[in-house]
Formats: C-alpha cells, sequence, structure tokens
C-alpha cells in the first residue's frame, strides 16, 4: 500500500507527522514524503525541514494520498503542478486526505465539489469558494474523502482510516503504541471551547502568524 | 529563549515534532533540531528523515532541551558523546524534558538519579536500572525535570511547559492555533485501557517493532 504525504515551503509539520506515525503503521504500507521537487522542505517555523523522498511526478498513482496544511499553502491555491497531481492521483487513489488547510488544496483542484469537508477553523469559510460544504466537525469523512481540521485532528483522522482500512484491534494496537490517550492540560482547543478573546485575536492575526 | 530537540537515528517522529509544533510558539523562541552530525536523520520507519541543522556541539547550552525517544534508544544509552552534552547542557539549563524512551538517557545520563519520571509504558521499567523512579503518569515534572510517556505524550507535556513559561493564556491560545481538541475514535491509548490481549502482545514485540 502506497501511501503519498504532500508538503510544499511553509507546511505546518505535526499536520502530517501526526498521520505518518499512525498510517506508516498499517500493514504492508509504504509511506512516503512527496513535494513539487525531491529534498528538503522547511516548515513554517523556519525551525525545522523534513526530506521529501521523492518528487510528485516520481509517484503518480499512490493508494492513500495525504495533504498538509499551513501557512503555506496559500501560496500553493494555483499552483498547476500540484493540482495537476492531486487530480491525477485522485483518480486511482482508494483514499484522498487532507489535514487543516490541506483541504483547501483538494478544493481548489476540484476535488471537492459539493462535498462536505473540514478545515483549520481560520479558514473553514474558504472552502466555499470552491463549491465544498464546510463543517467545523473534527475529521469528515465523505465516500473516499477525509478531511480533518486544524494541525493536531490529523491523528484522529489517521486512527479512523486505520480502523476502516485494517480493523478496529489493529487501530487500537497503534493507539496503544503510540500512547495517544490525550490528557490536555487545557480545554481550549477548539474556537467553541477557547475564550472567545482568543479566537478573535487568532482571527484577527494578532498573536501568530497565520498567514 | 534557545531550545534544542536531540534526535538520533531510528528515533519516533511524532516524539518530537508535537513538542516541536507547540513550544516553537513559545514567545522569542528560536528551536533547533540537533544531533551528533548535523544533516538528515532518519526515523525509526525510514519513511522519513528530519534534518538537524546543528551538531550537539554547536549548542552547548540550550535554555530548554527536549530529547526523542524511539527504537534509536537502546543504541544510544552508552553513546558518551550524547551523554556528556545532555549532563553538560543541563548544568545550565532552564527545563530538561524528554518523551518516550528519551527518557532512559536522561537517566542514563545520571540526571534522573532519585526522581520521579515517565516513559514509554514497555520500557517504564529500565528507569529504575539508572535509580529513577518510574511512574505510568502522562506528563511528570520534578523541578526542572520534565518527563512524558509514550510518543503523543510530548504534546501534552509542551502544552504543560508553555503555560509554565508563558502562562495559562498563551497555552490556551496555543492549544487553540494547533486545534488540539482530541476525539480518538477509540479508548485504548494506555495499557490500563487497552485490550489485555493487545498490551500482551506489543509488550512481546509481536506486531510492530519495538526494539
Amino acid at each position: 500500500m502506497q501511501i503519498a504525504v504532500v508538503v510544499y515551503d511553509r507546511f505546518t509539520a505535526l499536520d502530517v507527522v501526526g498521520p505518518y506515525e499512525i498510517l506508516s503503521r498499517l500493514p504492508d504500507a509504504h509511506l512516503t514524503f512527496v513535494a513539487e521537487r525531491a529534498g528538503a522542505v522547511r516548515t513554517e517555523t523556519g525551525f525545522l525541514a523534513l526530506t521529501a523522498d521523492r518528487a510528485l511526478h516520481e509517484l503518480p498513482d499512490p493508494d492513500i494520498v495525504v495533504v498538509s496544511g499551513g501557512p503555506g499553502t496559500l501560496a500553493q491555491l494555483e499552483n498547476p503542478v500540484l493540482l495537476d497531481w492531486l487530480r491525477a492521483a485522485d483518480a486511482t487513489s482508494t483514499w484522498t486526505t487532507s489535514v487543516c488547510s490541506g483541504s483547501l488544496l483538494l478544493a481548489a483542484a476540484g476535488l471537492l465539489e459539493g462535498r462536505r469537508a473540514t478545515s483549520h477553523w481560520t479558514v473553514l469559510p474558504m472552502l466555499e469558494k470552491y463549491g465544498a460544504r464546510p463543517t467545523g466537525e473534527r475529521v469528515v469523512t465523505e465516500g473516499k474523502y477525509v478531511t480533518a481540521a486544524g494541525v493536531s485532528s490529523g491523528i484522529d483522522m489517521a486512527l479512523t482510516l486505520v480502523g476502516r482500512i485494517a480493523g478496529d484491534e489493529h487501530a487500537q494496537a497503534v493507539q496503544l503504541l503510540t500512547e495517544y490517550d490525550p490528557q490536555p492540560p487545557y480545554d481550549a482547543g477548539s474556537p467553541e471551547k477557547a475564550p472567545a478573546h482568543l479566537v478573535e485575536e487568532l482571527r484577527a492575526g494578532g498573536r501568530f502568524d497565520l498567514s
């Protein structure tokens, strides 16, 4: 089973390293990080680079596609190399998935037309521009299209996918192996739960670079 | 604030990419991935390489140390270059931390003598060999020493640390930005919660390579 994880300049590392950690433990999985050009790809903070072992064109027909989000998404929304690859890969994929603002790329490629989908809460309304139907759920499954909300939600998406592909017991084994028994010290992980002034501040781009 | 994230051959990516995603959003943070030698370092699965931008000796006095775990830990337990660096860095650090089996390296360096600490559940008893006091808690804080349990627990540890360093509100903003509102589709993330036969199987190394 070939899994392609798509990254690009200024992606968000946890968006895809969460799913990588889970999906790479599927039976017979072969997971490859891909980018427009092979080589080191730097994340949004500048503090970390991951290696894309293959260029997109070297992996044309993966079984599973996972598209990263991040501040770099916006610069890719009209990149024909990436969008054409997504359309071609989707034509033969079993699952086409995204984390965070990565769903905007699936949508821009025309793959979410009329479908329910999610994204990072700050960019969720942008999905409508491409004909998708935004929902604030953490993981949205529509046929073979699975989109996850912001950053950390890719872990939940990937575990859901492992359950669908390899069964509940295998998914539970992966959850146990990665000790995914979350105990966040705060309860501010969604715009519904966080203090309203923080939601406004982040939406306005006041504290962190979300652009 | 200098943050050093220590990796080595066959580390577990999520162990440190979780904390990276959270800690890099501390005010004035400068986070650097370090390894014995600078350059690409491959994770346990072989499917992913991260770039260590600096060699250990180039970053002798970080404010925060984060040590990765992973199957590669065992091969480092008597590596004098790494252990000497940990001891030296710890002499001036504000926080010395680990995720997963990374606590075995802190312990092997003599830094957890007599202290409570946690680790990946499969290797927790090994802490005793180095004079630490193992506990199955997800995040253990003893003075400036903070250890986290397996893989995904580094996210909880890092958010706890951000709260201690920059205050609850900043930590909540980071939680909201990373949409850390976990909704695992199963409840098998700890040996207490998972089906007993899976616990036994993973402990015996039957399904995944934990060595």
